[in-house]
């Protein structure tokens, strides 16, 4: 951490900053500079309460130089993380192509959008049976009885499931009825939601908040990780501008530079990021392009009748023709779709 | 709603959208413009499942004309909502003046704080005992040991105590504590959260999400009204934007406008959204001004050793002299302070 | 400038940095922490190009410390800027009100808004004669006709007039005709047109861009003052955000901190921040409470035949019925209006 | 154009309103809703100011239904405007690679990295002799001094030379020196710019503002067009976000976008958008995957060595590896790099 004090900072000031210092355990080294005494703090202050520091009213700023993580950085820890599930080596080689409605919304129509997957020979079916809606008087999701019909699935496809949750009450019975489960957006810094996430074994999607940081978003995944939970898969899934042309903006230079720091599998949702299904192709090419190990993608047998997000999801036969075209660009990034 | 047909629409695919309509027991008026059909959809669409629309390929946009407000609203809801808690008329000429640390961190520290508070004549104590923390390895707050020390605070002094819930297990054991419960910018759309908000009598502070529309935020009050709870009370804190001088950009349009559109009282937090000491003051006085009903300010005894946000906390004498510069701007809009 | 090495830095890697350092004339002091190598850069780094450490593979970030400003803030000019036209003290106690339509549109138009002002007692008239549209096929503007209907506003009401220049071309002969020149937000980066009004010797209205930081912001000023211009006013007219409520976010943070770090005056133009009437009297309440030194607000004698802007368009009575709503504020402010 | 009316609107009012459109030659068509009245606008209302109307106090939204393009859109002009220039057709498969200094600093400078260009097969150089710098006490660029070395370069090696231009009074006489002229962010609502650069014959790269809206940017390419020049290439280069681990947030979801909707080549800068070199290659792949025609690159002879921007410049080396990179990705996109 280093600490720049205001002009004109008396030497009273200086050693009051260099006492509270030293009295954390760390050391302090002074830096006198044309205009300002900078103070470098020697020691670990990841962890260290040295916020307060910056509230001396003769301190002008304190940055801190060590990136607080510990467990989800290359720096940190080399080794890259697998996440092995069915036979699949997320975030080594094979690519996660994830697909499905947005909410299971009746045996029958998840099983038949199972039935579409299985053809096109995409091995992860997502479908959420609680859903984050912003108005009360909308559609809430099937809840357990929705968990069911995944199982099912599951026992007669042979199709991974994946399904999101929001309540740190339903964290448990969703990790036996499902393979993958996932944090929402919305739920990106629900802390007790992430520390339950970290109490159970399946592999966790965290989606990135739709107004975090790619620091904030590293930090969740912390969460989780701390808690005891090493299978957690990062999902960019756009973030909110300015722009209206679209639902959200999708944040490709996060994947980039998650791919970069991080050892995690990282994927990406299109679906929810543009909110419209024409923009959807391009961006799903330039997304494992820029080094995604999966996608996250909206299929529904028929969007006009989907209960939610109707106007992003994929027929059945857009999906086909879009997977068709995605595997020369997997080819390329080395990744088996 | 409106549905705005692409250019070239032909006479069956503007029937396939009348029968959709009619089907959903609304009415469709169709009226051809120079480029473009237009179908007015007639009928309450605020709960139908209209949305699907938008996906049809040759729908261009769907434009909803009803707000989807039912509750929340002096639309909807003509006559003001007044939150009556210790003699205080929050929302109908009490200013809610609400002040105290960052964080419940030792008896001492909550006790002195009251006795600062009680001599500066503030009614209403915050304190956190659970933390949202961005990173695992910061302090986390007390949990129960720290509503108990609330509690005592209320029996001793009298005052109201304030504290923030983030698990939904944790909202019956807060509302016996506590008077008045908060939920925190990150958690304004953990629906589940809400609902259990829903099921109490405490007075419920709701702040606005760092990304949050004022559309979305005045939502999240209706879920809590919906589940049964009319005692809420709007929180302006801040927004995230690009600029980085201030921690979050604050946002008084939005208490103007949740001031005209809706019957709730509405406070602000300028402590966190400023993040820093010094601009504190005068954005107290432009709340009240644009029309709050009451603040939310962090005070520390002793600001250099709080555990966590020192450097936007005030010390009792800053907020004293603040308290007394204010009283002439809450008489100009009529508020007692 | 502080700069912060990668870990595991070498000491050659060290002694090429040091070495770029000293050639520039600056002196490097090495401080190695626990993991990471700082080295603080003593000297006037202002002017230096130091810009280039930061692209050294080794290095991990170059942090500046000392600020950008040398002639806008008090840090370096104590004294505070007084704009003195027609008798008015701007930034020491007079308030300046500056009303008027978005655009000149006729002489009869600009005659009968000037008219309402001196009955309001109002003494600057705002009026645009080039507009920048962001459509070709809207209303540009009347130009140097609309020129001199301002300075014959001038000439017969004794009015002091105000209008916004967007070509260096105009900036002379607009010099010429009105008191008071106006950089519009989308040139306020137009650094030719900043130094162009850096050569005139009217007082220059600078406006905040949409996506402008306040450090920007101020830099945007420190362009003028450096081409020889001090008569500079600041003001704050709303940033782009994610929020659609209004047309931008007004940003008070920024005038608080503006008023508390530069010598400038500051005034708030609330009609483009909010783009809708309703929110315009609490927006200016506040404004005046944040410290705003003035305010610029869009009247036009009929709203509904505005060419530009119209629903954001007080008319003359509900102008007059605020100014009286204001004086109360301004006067609990120190300021006369 | 869509008027929606305020709910309990009266007849007197509706009225009004049919009488206002009717004499701007349009057609109102009045539908009632449940709550609330909707007229329908028929008529070419593209330039109507209709605007206006909004302002009306029994008015609750104006909506408009034609989208505001003339020019640009597919939908207006089907042919896809391919700009011819060196033998390249740029946007009908020869993809725009092109490299070089932020800036001309010196004449060695400049015509070492056009040997480095050749080398690597590029056909284009940028460099700027005017450069928009946010403080007036940096680098200005080498002016007509620097466009005399971009002549010579072409001259002397055959390259392309784009450079970019910000003040109207500069048009000419760089239009002369150099191929290719460049708006940038910043300008990109300069009006009297854009409709200089219609003025000339050369092609024009056009910047996205960092603020603005993929709207704007296609309105202020059709300023271009409607000033007489057709040679237009949007360019996107990042968006400004909260997000601050790269300066700009890359939004690939425009070039998606504005490949669908618009009939204009589209490149992208992923320098200026990343601010940081190390994302650079994943972000040109995902370009080019996201349907891009062209890239904009910075390279520098000595990024340690440049007056600015050094920290986002590829070495020589490192835009030979890069360029041999994105070879496949080009011709999987069925274009010629």
């Amino acid at each position: 951490m280093i600490i720049v004090l205001k002009p004109g900072a008396t030497k009273d000031e200086i050693d009051h900053v260099t006492t509270l210092i030293t009295d954390l355990g760390l050391k302090p080294v002074i830096s006198e500079g044309t205009e300002r005494v900078v103070i470098h703090v020697l020691g670990d202050t990841r962890s260290a309460p040295v916020d307060q520091l910056d509230s001396l009213k003769f301190v002008e700023k304190a940055i801190r130089v060590l990136k607080p993580y510990k467990l989800t950085t290359k720096e940190h820890h080399a080794q890259k993380t697998v996440v092995e599930i069915g036979g699949l080596s997320i975030g080594d080689g094979d690519f996660a192509m994830i697909a499905g409605p947005c909410s299971a919304e009746s045996e029958e129509q998840v099983m038949e959008a199972a039935r579409h997957l299985k053809k096109i020979g995409i091995k992860i079916m997502r479908a959420s049976c609680f859903k984050p809606r912003t108005s009360p008087y909308d559609f809430q999701g099937l809840g357990l009885e929705g968990l069911k019909m995944l199982k099912k699935v599951r026992e007669t496809t042979g199709l991974l499931v994946e399904t999101e949750v929001m309540d740190v009450r339903d964290v448990k019975i969703a990790s036996e009825h499902v393979d993958i489960l996932r944090v929402g957006a919305r739920n990106m810094q629900n802390f007790d939601l992430l520390k339950e996430m970290g109490k159970i074994k399946n592999p966790v999607i965290l989606k990135r908040g739709m107004a975090a940081t790619v620091k904030e978003f590293i930090m969740a995944a912390e969460y989780i990780i701390h808690s005891g939970n090493k299978n957690v898969i990062l999902c960019e899934r756009g973030i909110r501008t300015f722009e209206t042309a679209y639902r959200n903006t999708l944040d490709l230079s996060a994947v980039a530079l998650l791919k970069k720091d991080t050892h995690l599998p990282v994927i990406v949702d299109p679906s929810h990021a543009a909110g419209r299904r024409d923009l959807i192709g391009p961006l799903c090419k330039a997304s494992i392009a820029a080094g995604a190990d999966g996608l996250l993608i909206e299929m529904h047998p028929f969007p006009e009748k989907a209960l939610c997000d109707g106007a992003q999801s994929l027929t059945p036969d857009m999906l086909k023709s879009l997977t068709t075209e995605l595997r020369p660009f997997c080819e390329l990034m080395g990744k088996r779709l």
